[in-house]
């Protein structure tokens, strides 16, 4: 079967997740942000490539800040952003979700930004739209459930080549709830394709799953141990329910063990960057010296971010 | 008195209502909505004929869709849209309806696009507007109360005129709850003034208001008597709150008479059309398999939705 | 110690408040915002002054109006507007104020109109922006706490100039709840720094503050006595919580001592002009026959509003 993402001549066509994607596609997606890096300095901060096209942001699971990065991606791209504020609209009045997408495809959409708590709701839209032949229809995942996050997986690969130029010597750790977190599961597909050779992940028993080990991926639940040598540190936020939930005793507890400090950061190597997809628990995943220390490169990634929504956003209008 | 949509020279200044308005006007809009659906297969899909004007949508009452599709015509048209968000905005604090009006036409406003659940609040701003003497600053009616849409029934009759091609040997069914329905009254006023020599009505007795017979419109209470020799099917949505009313028995029993199904459907002209103004509750008013099947025109009245409300919005700018 | 709205050249790089600002800045605002003013009767009432740039809209306390005459006024120089729903965003989930400010500098955020419920949250962000050495990035207040709003301070003095030509012969009275008014405290600054010799506080006892003799306010609690020989009326709006207060007997009550009929504001000069910052409640503050009376300036306020916020974004844009 061939991958959804792709159209007949292996392009892209949605960006639905990392997982399956072949490395020169991750790599084109790369050096096109690092072209739109420009833009940002400049006085006039627009490209023209996607005037006149409509984007719709279908936000089902509210999130304002992704939301943002893709309205200022698209706008510095010209295009018509349309944000739809799903919770009072017609499927709240019990239309189904495809008869929601087919009134928008008849509005001649060009692409749709899709964030939903449920994992695969993006694939059930890209499906619909081939089985309906709107074949210039886009869908970029902006997350769906726990399942994946591609553009935060693309931009912090961005990141890290940034900081690190290639990606054949890293070891990498990725420390918290790996379990819940999309955005794990698409950092570990794209740092395994691109050819990181020792992917680490730090958590305890209960917020790591099962299928580590399948993905190729070392587990520590000692965070000393597991820091050890790294040139990237990946913190993951601790969603607040997990907090009051059975899966920790504390947040408390959970900072002594899994917070990134000074002290802890100091077993990594000396150069390691330390990222984070925001927003950030200070004191509970991560401690302020460290978030606001000279390692941290949490800010960078919110830049390289809209570079790399453009960069997907203009390829997959062009394709 | 003269026509409040009209101006000193009987051009439309404001679209109200289609009640009382021409059949060389409704024309107009239909042939400029023709001359914009090309604009929407092209690269970029804009005209500048609103560029620098202010639109503002003021739902007082929520429709997403509705909102949706008119940011979506304003944008084409390069006007700046700005979505106010009524129920948290100064109205809330006190402020009469009219005071807010008189604001945003102190911020040049140049069109109100205007949703509220009172009959009649349009009318009240453009006479207000009138009395004032902003002559410049337009009103376009989005559906008030159960009084009418007029560009719901302006789509309505381009969808029917791309089918038909003309008005003049149709036998046209409206069904469902046309008492409540804004869109069957707007749908009705339009057919009789575009000369359909037959416009019928069915649907249950609670359901059908009286004065149906003095505006030019047979009664059937059998669907299948009134869906015989029509060449045009309008099903109408049920509104959630009267499926539980005591209008009604239930969803169920609805579906039984006033449901379309291949079979009633059948009853029509082989080459008969059905048309809804969505969102569509699948199984109540409306079978999965003719709300899919091939005579199903829905769709395309989105679609040549954005054209008419792009018509409308550059008429009444030109006037 | 600089003021932290002046750069070191002495020019604007923040409007945070009136106070403290030299005449000669305030003068050049209003001297911008009148080139302004022809703009809005063009036929594209657009220039691209900002084009490329991005403002954010940043609400902590609602306000549709102000939020809409600083978008309109951004859309009209051409900038991308960004709504920010805070209510809604990553300062709900515990993010801190100035880790969402980091993360929109981090999107190349241009300017930032902040609107907050405490006072001061507007310079806390400003000297957050000049630690952080983004020197380009432009904050201003659109209304902090009991603070300021010198942008509402700035259009009055432009409603005023428009209609009495200079200040430096003009009485002025601020009449109603004082104590709790931001809009009355920029512009008691706003007048005695433009030279307005006479600048009047009229209300009861408990809603007005002890510092007004220091600031060169004269107090009257007679309102008959407090409007003679006046060239300008402020009126203030009457929050709806302070009626129900201990701190006022009843609406009833407050409108037949503070509020504006035609018979008290026969007191006044023949030319007094009669301002409110809105939204008006008809009947507590103000009379019906003052507000659609003829000595009434209020709506023009909004239309200079408009302007005079065209103005401040483009003058901290250019320096």
């Amino acid at each position: 079967m061939r991958n959804p993402q792709l159209n007949e001549n292996g392009e892209l066509t949605h960006l639905l997740s990392i997982e399956g994607l072949p490395r020169h596609i991750l790599s084109h997606i790369l050096d096109t942000a690092a072209s739109f890096m420009g833009i940002a300095d400049r006085e006039v901060k627009k490209v023209p490539l996607l005037r006149g096209k409509s984007v719709f942001n279908l936000f089902f699971e509210n999130s304002t800040r992704t939301r943002t990065t893709f309205e200022i991606a698209a706008k510095r791209l010209s295009a018509d952003v349309i944000n739809l504020d799903i919770t009072r609209s017609s499927t709240a009045k019990g239309e189904t979700l495809l008869d929601t997408i087919d009134n928008l495809c008849a509005m001649h959409a060009n692409m749709f930004v899709v964030r939903h708590a449920a994992s695969g709701a993006p694939y059930l839209i890209a499906e619909h739209l081939k089985r309906v032949r709107h074949k210039n229809i886009h869908v970029v995942n902006a997350g769906d459930g726990r399942h994946a996050h591609p553009t935060q997986g693309l931009l912090d690969m961005y990141t890290i080549r940034h900081y690190k130029q290639n990606f054949e010597h890293l070891t990498v750790a990725i420390v918290g709830d790996i379990l819940h977190s999309r955005v794990a599961r698409s950092d570990i597909h794209a740092l395994t394709t691109l050819g990181v050779p020792e992917v680490r992940a730090i958590g305890p028993q209960t917020l790591l799953p099962a299928e580590l080990a399948k993905m190729g991926v070392r587990v520590h639940h000692d965070m000393n141990e597991g820091l050890k040598g790294c040139d990237v540190v990946i913190m993951l936020r601790l969603q607040n329910e997990r907090m009051n939930g059975a899966l920790l005793p504390s947040a408390g507890e959970y900072f002594k063990h899994y917070g990134l400090t000074p002290e802890k950061l100091a077993l990594a190597r000396p150069d390691a960057i330390v990222m984070h997809p925001g927003p950030m628990n200070r004191g509970v995943e991560i401690d302020s010296g460290v978030a606001d220390g000279k390692q941290a490169v949490i800010l960078d990634q919110v830049t390289f971010g809209i570079a790399v929504r453009m960069a997907v956003m203009s390829i997959l209008a062009g394709n």
